[in-house]
């Protein structure tokens, strides 16, 4: 495993630094960085390094740096999806320019002195244009969990689970960047006890700690879960807003649908596939064997430590949860791979989360379902308040990274505030 | 109810025309109309009118007919996208342009003469962007149906579904137009007395007969169902396929995912609201009462007629099924105001399936899974030929129109012929 590579840029060198020359995560910004290309307030693609970010819409408008045939438009939208329609070949140069300029020692320092901004402050916003959103559910530990709750232990993990990467289909619409506050929703709710639904806020609102992958590159037909793994651009985390009470009355038959539709938030910075390629680790063994269309030909998962914190209103935050991507049992390949089986044409800017991460441990369960055992066993934070769910003003806060040797490649933070519900 | 509106163009006067002067619905075509916008061929947006269409993105790049404000750039990306986006004022003033152009003795007629080219051989596209697609189950008799086969009569209905439009996401980027071939799907198959699943084409490939409602504005929150209603700007056919044998083995417990994912068909001419409006119903008497936020504070479905053609490869057509939109137990606004109940956002051109439209008799019934009864009835065509599920070269056509007074407002037709499966 390569080290830390040494930028001079010197916050980037920290070894607990998000963002080292390793990394180098796109974003995008709104900042009055350009007033030469025009009036006021611009969205422009941005690069994360240590403490700072490169603005590389500027750069490419000035012609000091080209994504390859295309000079000048690639980025002048100031979002990443035109960027990741040009391919891996443009992925894998592009990135190997900005490792090139940003390195200790380069010769180019003074060539991209001009274009770095602060991060501290940055207005970030969707780095990318969502074109679908497919969630999954694919934690062993999670589905575990919950099929223990809802269906007792004998039945716990549905018969199809071992077998199929069970998915279904949200609503871009609803994903929101890091940041966004969160209205708590309504909808319909009954208890077991209740004769007829009512409709009211939900008393069950709840996350989901999740990565989420970015296609990259579209597909017209099934595709292999080798060429799957290809078109993933990178990942973000993300955290699937659920309302467990709506949830629970409106999935039968056909899934989940407003439980899900308030909102999804995602962190504002791509970790790029080829950032995290040194961290790659297999899916786990198998109790019985996947067909074939889903055989992984390589490692998929990635080793990605993750922690939930929860802060209630103006108070300290605690840590309520640890757990690793290496745990899940489908990697996005394969998710991937499988979404593409029935014909399904797949876009550039589709987003697929991974479902609720959760280990085996207690403290590693990654929804407050899990965590609350339902609500049955409500969780003491540091500040000595318990929760089962989520109350009004709570800030959740999701971080990850993959841990190299003296440094480590990180997705910075995905934050959401629960505010009051409507009226 | 109003008579039919009589055109300059005779043949949108026969009382079997689909599409009247009263109609005038909303097209795209490829076609080499308007040489001087550029070389070749272009994107139009066009207005069926009898056996013509009338193509308004080149008036309207002439100057010859407007959209309001943003004169001359409304549909030069030759679909209603746009156009729809600017709401319901100039749907409406536009709509009455174009009822003054083409109206009997009309004193534009030499204006619009030029602009006129014959339907026939025209090349039809997707008529607008379909941001996402949602599908609800709708029709009590299908849901009963469905349900009588899955869980027996006793429990052929969910428990939430007299309470809730049950709906699921779908994959906007299997959405196509009609006439596009669909290649039967590879899934996951597993019996009920199989061991494990295996990978192989779809054995119990189907369609759903269904409306599918596009909204034509915005919404960032929860908006009433009669926002709702005027928040749909028109309506096609749409036929969504379905996987019944991928589906059976996928769908616990979140919901239809690559059995939905192959291929949805939409007609390709967009009937409006406002010419639907002479033919609106109430939803049916209830058995127990919806929730407030629910109701409908006027009719809201229609009357429309609607069949199913199946054609052997080659052979004649023999017309399945026939029922009738107005059988459905909720309304598209009904289903888009619950859709919009958590905080989901909506944008223009989100579609909303209606759910399969079955009626209470045999013949009414809008799927093959219920005209076959799951396979164990199989039926006869006019060829002889019994069919259980859809064959390889057989195509489906859906046709509708709403019955008025010496005239009808048509769908036109809703076409896709199944193909082998790859490979």
């Amino acid at each position: 495993m390569t080290g830390l590579l040494r930028s001079w840029i010197e916050a980037a060198n920290a070894p607990d630094c998000d963002f080292p020359l390793n990394n180098l995560p796109y974003g995008s910004a709104i900042k009055d960085v350009a007033p030469h290309l025009g009036e006021g307030a611009f969205l422009h693609c941005v690069v994360a390094i240590g403490d700072m970010m490169l603005d590389v819409t500027t750069m490419e408008a000035d012609g000091k740096i080209s994504c390859g045939e295309m000079a000048g438009i690639v980025l002048d939208m100031g979002d990443w999806t035109n960027f990741m329609a040009l391919g891996p070949e443009t992925w894998k140069n592009f990135r190997s320019t900005l490792t090139d300029i940003l390195k200790e020692n380069s010769p180019h320092r003074t060539l991209a002195e001009p274009y770095l901004v602060p991060r501290h402050g940055a207005n970030l916003v969707m780095p990318f244009h969502i074109s679908e959103f497919t969630d999954f559910y694919a934690s062993r530990h999670h589905a575990t969990n919950v099929g223990t709750m809802f269906r007792g232990a004998e039945n716990a993990l549905p018969p199809n689970w071992l077998h199929i990467p069970i998915g279904y289909n949200g609503r871009a619409s609803s994903v929101v960047v890091s940041g966004t506050p969160i209205i708590r929703p309504h909808g319909q709710l009954k208890g077991p006890n209740d004769d007829a639904p009512r409709f009211g806020p939900s008393a069950r609102f709840d996350i989901e700690l999740e990565l989420g992958a970015i296609v990259g590159q579209p597909s017209s037909g099934p595709i292999s879960v080798a060429e799957a793994f290809e078109n993933i651009f990178g990942y973000v985390l993300l955290n699937d807003w659920s309302a467990r009470d709506i949830q629970a009355w409106e999935y039968q038959p056909l899934g989940p649908f407003q439980a899900k539709a308030t909102a999804t938030t995602i962190s504002p910075w791509i970790v790029t596939a080829e950032a995290l390629a040194p961290f790659r680790v297999s899916t786990p063994a198998r109790d019985v064997p996947l067909l074939p269309y889903l055989g992984e030909s390589a490692p998929m998962l990635y080793d990605v430590a993750l922690e939930v914190g929860l802060a209630p209103e103006g108070k300290a935050e605690t840590i309520i949860a640890r757990a690793n991507y290496s745990e899940m049992y489908y990697s996005s390949a394969q998710q991937l791979a499988h979404h593409t089986s029935s014909g399904c044409p797949m876009r550039v800017g589709d987003l697929l989360g991974s479902g609720t991460i959760s280990g085996p441990e207690r403290e590693n369960r990654g929804s407050l379902l899990e965590l609350s055992w339902g609500g049955k066993e409500p969780f003491i934070l540091d500040t000595g308040e318990s929760r089962s769910f989520i109350e009004d003003g709570d800030t959740i806060t999701l971080r990850g990274h993959a841990a190299g040797n003296g440094y480590r490649i990180g997705f910075g933070e995905c934050v959401g505030q629960v505010l009051p519900a409507r009226r």
